[in-house]
């Protein structure tokens, strides 16, 4: 069991953090917001790239590019045969993108990194370990399917030339791009794995400003079952058509969307359901629709709940489909098991803000993250901080300067304490 | 009560009201399908009135053309006092319309006016008024609102100067546009109040297929009001907000969807009622809609039970809104009270039918037609020939030419009918 650092008197430096949070959401900032825009491997991810190796530079670190552009940056003067703990996250964005997804966990373990060498420096720290961070390529998908890629790729769960292959919702390929922008480096993949991993994000929900709470010790991350239904039915028009003779595909999507609402009502827990997408075509005022294409999202932390949470909504849909008269097509976009965290990570997180002083919150994640691929091959953990209305994946997205600090304090002594923690299993 | 005409044994000319259909139906041609498109107003539009006008001249009609550019075409060789019995209808389609909406009533009565001046010229008829057909502007309303504009403005339900000012969606003027294709006449505006008006139209619904009938006698044209709901919540992600914390307009408007669909099942008779558009914003998998836009279309032949529909609808809302949070703005697109037609009409056009052999069936117009515009003036009716699987406002939009021929003899025959018949209120 991993102890709480000694060294807990130690702090980052809360201005220098968001000074660098500032500075790097500036590019690609989108006008007249805080948000800002840097689709994996475009030109503003390149320069957002360049300014966060230079600050790696600054510190002196040992920098790596693998082949997919994941960059790791390792304090130097360790015995090389010891593993590193490792920090990281992403600093791609979404296209309507906040300064703090993905970026806060990147510049957080920068700002632990530089305090923890100056207090080496000072002979007020010893560590038994390198301290690591790294930003892995496309996590956010929103450029190149999956979501997650370089954290993948890392962890070995995809070969790196399947990945290079990858074609971009803008026909650009993987590999063209990390040649183009510099970045396909020759680090090898699968990459070393860390002795552990830690991630700091902001929460991307409301729970923990809805309940108060500064720190959430993330257990794990919702396992994620996606569904496009296609359903057809008869258009005709809405004057002149009977109740009786209609097959109508609307209604059906209606139905749907009440039914998983009532079902994760229902099941309680950390079930969710979300019906993000419904089309109608041809979506005219007086024109029963011809077509209707939805999505449902189902998450939960329990697999076994998750799967019952599926088998009930597709006999939901065959049901009123039949009732209905009208044709369904289901395609499956996505379907990720739940992920769990090194139960001593998520301990230590919680005893760490504990002893800090900071309320916390055991909870999972319903968003998926690069900690989720390294949970795959060393023990992994996640510190979220709190989201302003819960908004994140939007030019609002915003945490309070009070939580990042102590944020970034936890992931501080986290890692100190897993630098200082040998795991037996 | 008119009487059935002892003329039934005229019959008009299948083919060739077919084959001035099928040449009308290749102006504006949608290429690779029968279907066509001549929206008001334009060269298409334009096109097809001066080949119906050619035929008109072709007969020795009187033809005049009044402000709006409705073009009524009257047998000659009467007392010029004695007011006509009319018929007509529109030759405007939808962007993706069919040849026979609006064109059949049209050519039908060109058809049934040639017929009975061939009989008159073989002394095998009598006719105390002068026949007459009409094309009435921008019936679809499609190109400008409000449809059924020239009918509107014929019977004096829009002054002239109000009805050349509209705007149409490409930004036109119709004042400009009917200069500019030859069609502002001179015929004052309100036209000369018919002795009756009889309009020939197909179904567009499915209901006279589905019971295997030839003809319906149409009662009336449907009540209908349009609302547009913008339900506005709370954006979030789909993976970190729990149930208890959403506001989703997605919901919301799905709940509508199926309050409605059960509202009109439970009121039962002529309620129709339909959600034709359903639109999310962002219309994303992962992401809980901000704001769903959608319409609700309520249609009763009892202007009571319409009000009584709205106002259940209205309430529901209000409760389900409430319940989760989100703002409903409500916008009324139209409204209409139902017309009923004269029954002395109705009555004639199922005699008739059933004089003839034809099977019928008494219905209401659940779309609205140029027909309930000269109700406002005159003993008006409508006559309907089955569609096709209910298919309109479609390039698929199709009616078998032997229901083509049993409408127009009905027409024929209900229109001698009238030219018999003085009506005392």
């Amino acid at each position: 069991m991993p102890t709480i650092a000694p060294s807990a008197r130690l702090s980052i430096d809360p201005a220098r953090l968001v000074s660098r949070l500032d500075e790097l959401g500036e590019i690609g900032a989108i006008s007249g917001t805080i948000g800002c825009a840097r689709l994996a491997l475009t030109d503003d991810d390149k320069a957002g790239r360049d300014l966060v190796r230079t600050w790696m530079e600054d510190l002196g670190l040992d920098i790596s590019t693998d082949g997919i552009g994941n960059v790791v940056a390792t304090m130097i003067g360790f015995d090389p045969t010891v593993t590193p703990v490792m920090m990281g996250s992403h600093i791609d964005t979404v296209a309507t993108g906040g300064r703090y997804d993905g970026n806060l966990g990147v510049l957080a373990g920068l700002e632990v990194i530089e305090t923890a060498i100056a207090a080496i420096d000072r002979g007020e720290l010893q560590l038994d370990r390198p301290l690591a961070v790294g930003w892995f390529t496309d996590e956010e998908g929103a450029r190149f399917a999956p979501d997650m890629l370089g954290s993948l790729v890392y962890v070995g769960g995809m070969p790196l030339e399947d990945a290079l292959e990858i074609e971009g919702i803008d026909g650009a390929i993987v590999g063209d791009e990390l040649d183009r922008i510099g970045y396909r480096g020759a680090a090898p993949t699968p990459g070393r794995v860390p002795h552990a991993f830690v991630e700091l994000h902001i929460e991307q929900g409301p729970v923990l400003e809805d309940a108060g709470i500064t720190i959430g010790a993330v257990e794990g991350v919702q396992g994620i079952s996606w569904t496009e239904l296609t359903i057809s039915g008869q258009s005709c028009h809405a004057g002149t058509t009977p109740m009786r003779l209609r097959r109508d595909p609307g209604v059906v999507a209606s139905r749907v969307n009440v039914f998983v609402r009532e079902l994760a009502e229902r099941f309680g827990g950390a079930q969710v359901a979300t019906c993000g997408v419904i089309t109608h075509t041809p979506n005219l005022v007086n024109v029963v629709p011809s077509q209707v294409t939805m999505t449902v999202d189902l998450r939960n932390t329990s697999e076994s709940k998750l799967q019952q949470a599926e088998a009930e909504f597709h006999r939901f849909v065959h049901e009123v489909a039949d009732a209905e008269g009208v044709e369904v097509e289901f395609r499956t976009l996505a379907r990720f098991e739940p992920v769990d965290f090194d139960p001593r990570v998520v301990d230590l997180v919680a005893a760490t803000a504990d002893a800090r002083g900071l309320s916390t919150h055991r909870m999972p994640s319903g968003a998926g993250h690069d900690a989720q691929m390294f949970a795959r091959v060393c023990p992994a953990g996640m510190i979220f901080t709190p989201s302003v209305v819960g908004i994140s994946h939007h030019v609002h997205e915003y945490t309070e300067p009070a939580d990042l600090e102590a944020g970034a304090n936890v992931l501080l002594d986290v890692v100190i304490g897993l630098a200082g923690t040998e795991f037996t299993s």
